[in-house]
């Protein structure tokens, strides 16, 4: 049968009467059960996760064998997360939870004073890592990572256009070869790798940000393991376009979780992780070697891009920013 | 807001339109995604699935943190899993989605020759254990569990009554203290516990059986990981009223996972995994010291109780079984 979200699962006519109440009453006791909770929400959610869970194993009519794949593919997918893999979240991300969860906590018809749209939103993914080095405006966060050298500057400013000063910028990326840091080999003392492609800066008192860093390339998310076979059961790519992660917070105002993608890069219309918009591909603009921003003097050929940053207002904060913009 | 599943959450009136296309994309485009897969059957699981994770998110309007937490749980089902213990199963036991699926998969209006009812079915839960030892009709699976000594009899039928000769009956349960026996500390040499209160046994001819073991006690399910969290979060009991696990399997036959549950027991209304069904609950009654079945004598009181089981026949076989009962 096809899946249709419009049709009452509780009344499937293909279902007989007798069987449908033996159904229903296995979730009518499933959700009573949360009636005790103690927490309204934690109820609302439950209740509505239950719910779904259950009409999905009628509706598919799910077999006990598919069931039993399911309890598997989630054992090994605990199996298979360590400190630097977390195939829970490459799982949320492929099956589009994560973009759906974004899309619901950044509303874009939100009333915001002033007239800028806010910077869309895109998935957190698994390799950020807390704590990464500081560099201050016009540094370097490549660290010796492996890439065409590329300079990122824009401004930040809240949806009145005011600058956002002191704003925390962390960015993280993977390298020329597609690889993030903490993907290579531990460091000959079984620590951590050394920190490559990451790292965090303020913005200027006139909200101005820039940083070199290396020019990201596409790279396949990780797919040895059940997420890996997930996609090939459905003859998906693995592949993410090009991209440069960016967490991006300020006083009052919603932290911005985001990247910015390469114009041109062949995945953008088949990211694994549904995390491509339309604002957020930009022009890599290759520049001939010779003098360059901050400083730098760059040997061989360097891209840049400009990306300019609008945080909307925290949702608990007063409407009180902006004015001098 | 409560979720109600008979309002299509595609145009729930709360949401700004502009909002609502935002999210609906997000659906359509993980959809999309599993287009190419090979198997329709997979397909169409996956639809719905998607369908309905993202349907909650959106009903619910989880929020970031509730995502963030939903990972580290399931990241934390998955660090507590061994090879005895398995969280997952837990998980879809405690939110009655393994009630649902054998629900689903154990109709009760299908059409079966004859007219004997088949026996309900129930949770199969984590604790089963393949290559359990094989004991003759009347030996003795406790295999030193503690507890007061219990005999189980009766017959397997299809469901014309023509008994089912050389059915596999595998009973598994808790001693008298609520534990199974992987549940005990690891033999001195650090492997597995010795086996204790499981086996397996063969219908005779005419299709009755008997075994001893001891009378199982209701017990908490392990309760010490997320789980167990998810349950006191709800202010819900952990315990399962007493019972035996059996799965019986016959030739063209439907396997049987089922338990029987002793009467009386205080959490036969609160079930941690919602397993409980009236026709499973059966009298275990006492008996005083002396002649026992099998050419037992039991020197103290011990327990009998009769249970008679009723296989449908196999979806897939053809419906010729019976006619000699």
């Amino acid at each position: 049968m096809t899946v249709d979200p419009t049709v009452d699962p509780t009344v499937d006519p293909t279902v007989d009467p007798a069987q449908r109440a033996v159904e229903r009453d296995v979730t009518d006791r499933t959700v009573a059960s949360f009636a005790t909770a103690g927490s309204a929400r934690y109820r609302e959610v439950m209740t509505g996760l239950v719910e779904h869970l259950h009409a999905f194993v009628r509706e598919t009519r799910l077999t006990e064998a598919e069931w039993a794949h399911a309890i598997e593919f989630l054992r090994r997918c605990g199996d298979i997360t360590t400190g630097t893999r977390q195939e829970f979240i490459l799982l949320s991300d492929v099956l589009g939870v994560s973009m759906q969860t974004i899309a619901v906590n950044n509303p874009v018809g939100a009333e915001v004073p002033g007239d800028r749209r806010p910077t869309d939103a895109t998935v957190f993914g698994p390799f950020f890592v807390d704590g990464a080095p500081e560099v201050p405006v016009g540094g370097d966060v490549a660290f010796g990572a492996k890439g065409v050298p590329c300079w990122v500057e824009g401004t930040v400013t809240d949806t009145s256009g005011a600058p956002v000063a002191g704003a925390r910028i962390e960015v993280w990326e993977a390298d020329e070869d597609g690889f993030y840091d903490v993907q290579r080999e531990p460091a000959a003392d079984g620590g951590r790798p050394p920190t490559q492609g990451r790292g965090h800066l303020f913005s200027a008192v006139d909200g101005t940000y820039g940083f070199w860093s290396v020019l990201p390339a596409s790279y396949p998310i990780p797919h040895d393991g059940p997420v890996g076979d997930l996609l090939a059961a459905a003859s998906r790519s693995p592949y993410r376009p090009a991209h440069i992660h960016f967490m991006v917070s300020g006083d009052g105002l919603r932290t911005l979780v985001t990247h910015v993608f390469v114009a041109g890069d062949p995945y953008l219309a088949t990211d694994a992780v549904f995390g491509v918009k339309d604002s957020l591909v930009l022009d890599f603009v290759e520049q001939p070697a010779g003098d360059a921003p901050a400083g730098r003097r760059v040997e061989g050929p360097w891209v840049r891009t400009r990306f300019d940053i609008v945080l909307a207002p925290s949702p608990g904060a007063a409407a009180t920013s902006g004015g001098n913009g």
